[in-house]
């Protein structure tokens, strides 16, 4: 009875988060050599706070419910640790005698345990650090998908099932952005919602692709002449030629976090100017926007069972590495077969703030729509029990009057 | 085999007015004296150009799918009829043998009930109309409540149980603004999300009261600092003392539709203007703002079953009273005890073109919350399954750093 871990959540909320954080509490109880599992609240913020709670005094009961509720259970932080703050960091773990550190996040998360790991071992102190895999934009270096994503792109999903549907019944232009700096499997993950010929979104415009508002315009124009209305999914990321964000194009003054990253979600101005642009611009007289915002990333009920399993033997999987693997890394998630995953430990280095975007044969050529195979590798990711939609089929009435 | 039924759908979209729709075709069918069931596309503007098809070739199978389906599958219409107008729809009528006509809608649609009626019965047309309730906004005067209102209730409650759960994470200002020109039952809706103490919304504004900015901002500076945090619901139909929409002091030019509605959706504008008050005036420096737009009517996948089953029931009532009431009117909703509820007949002018707002004993005296009779009101509409979140109760930690 000698280890201790301390597990942490950094970065935005999902929908299986905490699946990972009850996966190490649950797991860590199964060693006996695991004196303690504790929790950090607000990410490393709690850690050099000294803002710990005792997961290993926590019910089982009460942890399958917190597994099943989305956000993070322990809070979150937008803080990137320097050198300075890791050598708090020690301070707290070498005080409470933890030697295993897991931390729950994407990649600016993993460069943050990349960090801990090389100021523990110039320190010589024996630290075992493990990166659990988490992020809605399914943007990690080294992963076929990453918990959280098949959540949310189920949300975006049946999202866009029902905004076809009621572009349908009222016609228009309907105009959805979704969350995805750098990379659009989220925005991506729209095109799974059409079911039958003519079905929107008719338009896809990820980040991976230069977004020219001229084309843009040309794109809806004929998509509105041929079915008389249209849907658009547009990645909050989407750019210029320089790599300017369109959204600065309507807002002056943008916030950025400590992290450099310009604020694109909490609002709606990137939907409403490209709204305005085909108002103006074609002359359509119904058209729409919406942000989906947090709803995508943290709606109660919308949730993949398969991402949830996996979320929880990511957990599992840090908890076995750190007591068996002699090593630190990410638990990286490859896919096996169709459809099976493993659970391999790869080098923090791989994932450690790197950006992974949309693979070139996963994006139509036209840059305005997905292939074909980003059916195939997202269809296993939603999970059981999508809904489904239906559509008349009677035959029309005969006109009578002359 | 005599009698034909003409059903079509008016006003927005819900996640159940399929179901209305469907009550109607299959209990039709179990009248040996109705000939036919036709449907109209896009409300009364496929009436008058005659394009209907023929609902008594369908499938129970296909029906039961379609009725499970969100959005308007006949599809909808903005159009509000005038004499003129009414004059070209009994020309159709009369043209297909119809003697029935069923318009499943909100207020605006009622009224269109209400004017055929009155110019079939000048034009000595034998017409039997009955109105089908549906609206998310819940504002038909006479009803308990109205089809379409109860999901998308759901809908909100569970968007802010995860929006809230996503705000005490990564703690800030959280504000959502929801649908609702008038009436603020579905907003008011947001309450029902919070499980423990503590929990958003914490502040909820409603278009029956006054919304003040100044008062806006002192609440939520009341609330940041008693909880680090704030979450709050908003109607987009919120309005000055001089009854002026709080949108309309950011957008100069605003859409109108054909009732002479300015357009509060399909933008984003309102959320962010809100977000930036708080920003500027109180110098809070993460504020987001989400617009729950479409996604609140038309979402595939979440949905209430008693909602499910009064939309049905409606339909098949509608039937019932035309074949057997010998009068025209609306199908309304009582509530009846516990929770039960009757579908008494009640005459078209009732509830034609009025709109009904909360009452008073549903609003907390200050403005800016609901009463405990809301709560009361809205649990048994939501229907089963709502799904519970969890919190983590571990023991803190003691300190060891001194």
């Amino acid at each position: 009875m000698s280890h201790r871990i301390l597990v942490a959540q950094g970065g935005g909320p999902t929908a299986v988060i905490n699946q990972s954080l009850v996966g190490v509490a649950l797991e860590a109880r199964r060693f006996s050599d695991i004196a303690r599992v504790y929790g950090a609240a607000r990410g490393v913020r709690g850690i050099i706070e000294e803002d710990l709670i005792d997961l290993s005094q926590e019910t089982t009961a009460n942890l399958e419910a917190v597994a099943a509720t989305p956000a993070a259970a322990l809070g979150s932080t937008r803080d990137k640790p320097d050198v300075k703050y890791c050598q708090e960091i020690f301070k707290v773990l070498k005080a409470h005698q933890i030697d295993t550190f897991c931390y729950i996040g994407g990649n600016d998360s993993s460069d943050t345990v990349r960090i801990v790991a090389e100021e523990a071992k110039k320190g010589g102190h024996a630290l075992r650090a493990i990166h659990i895999p988490k992020t809605i934009d399914n943007d990690l270096v080294g992963f076929d998908h990453t918990p959280g994503f098949p959540s949310a792109a189920r949300f975006v999903t049946q999202a866009f099932m029902g905004a076809n549907l009621d572009n349908l019944a009222l016609k228009g232009v309907y105009c959805a952005v979704i969350m995805g700096r750098h990379a659009g499997f989220l925005t991506a993950a729209s095109a799974l919602a059409r079911r039958f010929p003519g079905d929107g979104p008719h338009l896809i415009y990820m980040p991976e692709r230069t977004f020219v508002i001229d084309r843009f315009l040309a794109d809806v124009k004929a998509t509105f002449e041929k079915h008389g209305r249209c849907v658009i999914a547009a990645s909050e990321g989407i750019h210029d030629e320089k790599g300017e964000a369109i959204i600065t194009r309507l807002a002056g003054a943008v916030e950025k976090d400590a992290h450099g990253n310009v604020q694109l979600s909490g609002t709606g101005a990137l939907a409403d100017l490209l709204c305005e642009e085909v108002k103006n611009k074609l002359g359509i007289k119904r058209v729409r926007g919406d942000t989906f915002g947090y709803l995508q990333r943290s709606f109660v009920g919308c949730v993949s069972d398969v991402d949830q399993r996996e979320a929880r033997e990511v957990g599992e999987k840090a908890v076995q590495y750190a007591m068996w693997g002699g090593q630190n890394g990410s638990v990286a998630i490859r896919r096996v077969a169709d459809y099976g995953v493993d659970y391999p430990l790869i080098p923090l280095e791989m994932v450690a703030g790197k950006t992974r975007v949309m693979e070139d044969d996963l994006i139509a050529p036209a840059g305005n729509d997905v292939t074909p195979k980003f059916f195939d590798y997202l269809r296993p990711l939603l999970g059981k029990g999508v809904p489904d939609v239906a559509r008349l089929r009677a035959p029309k009435v005969e006109k009578v009057r002359t």
